[in-house]
């Protein structure tokens, strides 16, 4: 848990200036604070990307066949047509059950340090794990979802042709890997990339103003890095806690995966990349308008009372921070064979 | 309701003897029954396709806030990525009530004489209004539907550009005319188009023989035309009454929409393209193997007891009616704003 540091505050002078140097000088501070995405797909941790792949996670991820039900895919609640995300408070899944919290985004989520609103999965290979099994979302089995893959041949070669040294490449772990690798590709470069890599005019007047805000009010000290914002965990309410019906006493956040009293109410910053894209906002889904998130966050974890000015500025910013979507083609999935099993949308008690 | 004509019996020369003569013969023959795709989207009726049409009714098609719940689409049980069906008896939404019927495929759709299995839909436009509706579907009012549309700046300008002579173009029959035209674009040649077209060794000589066989015993009489199938209502059951798992009496058919007796257990007949694809078949979605379904038939329409080598060979020329999938590109939809509806999972009585 970090605690945010009060920043210098800044002149204005980057935004009403405008000259060279103070757009640089500006550049230069949130740099200090900000990387842009990168160019090209990251590495990640013990899963070499290759195109096979991200070909097979990209079928794995839009396969119904994953839930036990047949409904649900990976896409269902992080649907890549409204910014990887459901736009609902909490998503529905097996049995028309609703989740605990709402549905992030998958959107440049390998840049996140930890997975889930409380960090509970290290990486998107470990994340993709749970959704499929959850009783409440996908509400399958690591067997039944082998059982599944292996009765189709173009699924059995994929795998093969992804995993070549293994003998049995057919497997739950690399189903989650295979996952992982066409996720790591969903970036959305957008004009505060284009800013901080050099671009002045990438952002309006109002959106570096909002970027200054931003900054100067102590929102980077919890959002920051590529993603501003999914790098670490600190307490919802810091400064004043917010209304159980943003903040429902019965969810305590990473408490659940630590075990530590510290950690009550605290989770995962939520990155802000795409952000205008994906209410409602927080874990809880409660809020639907980002300029009253904003200024919730202000309350609550920093003790500030913003003025509408500097709320819409704030929120001009986080415009800035919507990408270009990745143009995706929909694949062509493998077809059933008699030894498929079937899809059962019955609720199977645990 | 039409009764199936006993052909000719065929020579098998056709398909043994290979030569180039008979390899005409049998084609001629089978354009007297068969039509193959058009190489140009199809006009529809009371709607001109355009590009711009057809954008919006694929952002149309793919967005789930078409539903009242937010967690369907038209994609859901039309799914492009598994022969534009959803693999299973028959379709879960809202509230996860199961629908009456199997869905059928979107592809090709547009060349059905009618659509549903019960031809209640005149096309396909009058056909997207159905589901969004419906109760144990999508669950929304044409009204709900036009707030939401109308509350997303970008949608409300592709509406323009789409029909760009009227005053107010956000309207529920505009929205299906969208649909229709994007799904108008879901066409997929098969093997046995290019066989149609002139290409001798497009099918192998099983598939042939399956295609004598099923002009032969008459599969013809009922799957006929682009579709090989969908083009007229039948009786299931004209000789040989199925038993009431794969025929529920609960379920009359047509009768429902004519109210007459000769329509009792009428449905249209099945639309045969990518039928390989589209398990579990029938109206009541209760036969999964592809071989069991065609035996079924000529049994209860035919009265004809198929051998096996028989079965397979029509099964082999089925296979041959799965075409090349249309390339889909994800749509980028438009993002809600503070007046867009909010999703409502609840069941809420008629």
């Amino acid at each position: 848990m970090k605690l945010a540091p009060r920043l210098a505050l800044m002149t204005s002078a980057f935004v009403l200036g405008a000259s060279a140097a103070s757009a640089n000088e500006l550049r230069e501070y949130a740099l200090e604070f900000f990387k842009p995405l990168p160019s090209t797909v990251p590495a990640v941790q013990d899963n070499k990307i290759t195109e096979e792949k991200i070909e097979l996670g990209k079928a794995l991820f839009f396969d119904p066949r994953l839930s036990a039900s047949g409904v649900f895919s990976c896409y269902s609640c992080h649907n890549l047509t409204t910014g990887g995300d459901d736009n609902m408070e909490t998503s529905v899944g097996h049995g028309w059950q609703k989740g605990p919290r709402n549905s992030p985004t998958v959107l440049n989520a390998v840049f996140n340090a930890a997975q889930f609103w409380d960090g509970r999965a290290d990486d998107l290979k470990a994340q993709a794990k749970g959704p499929i099994q959850a009783g409440v979302e996908m509400a399958n089995t690591p067997d039944n979802v082998v059982a599944t893959l292996s009765s189709m041949g173009q699924y059995v070669e994929w795998f093969e042709e992804s995993f070549p040294d293994e003998d049995e490449p057919v497997t739950f772990d690399n189903m989650a890997k295979a996952i992982e690798a066409f996720e790591a590709t969903l970036l959305t470069p957008a004009p505060f990339d284009s800013w901080l890599n050099g671009d002045d005019d990438a952002l309006s007047a109002e959106e570096l103003a909002g970027l200054e805000l931003f900054m100067d009010k102590g929102c980077i000290a919890c959002h920051s890095g590529i993603n501003i914002g999914g790098e670490d965990y600190y307490p919802f309410g810091l400064i004043e806690k917010p209304g159980s019906d943003i903040l429902p006493e019965g969810d305590r956040g990473r408490f659940a995966v630590t075990d530590t009293v510290d950690d009550e109410y605290v989770f995962r910053a939520g990155p802000l990349r795409n952000i205008a894209l994906t209410a409602p906002y927080f874990h809880s889904g409660k809020v639907w308008d980002l300029k009253v998130a904003v200024q919730i966050m202000a309350e609550s974890q920093l003790g500030e009372d913003l003025s509408e000015d500097e709320a819409d500025k704030i929120v001009a910013f986080l415009g800035s921070l919507t990408g270009e979507m990745p143009e995706v083609t929909l694949p062509v999935l493998p077809t059933e064979t008699m030894t498929t099993p079937r899809p059962v949308a019955e609720i199977i008690p645990n």
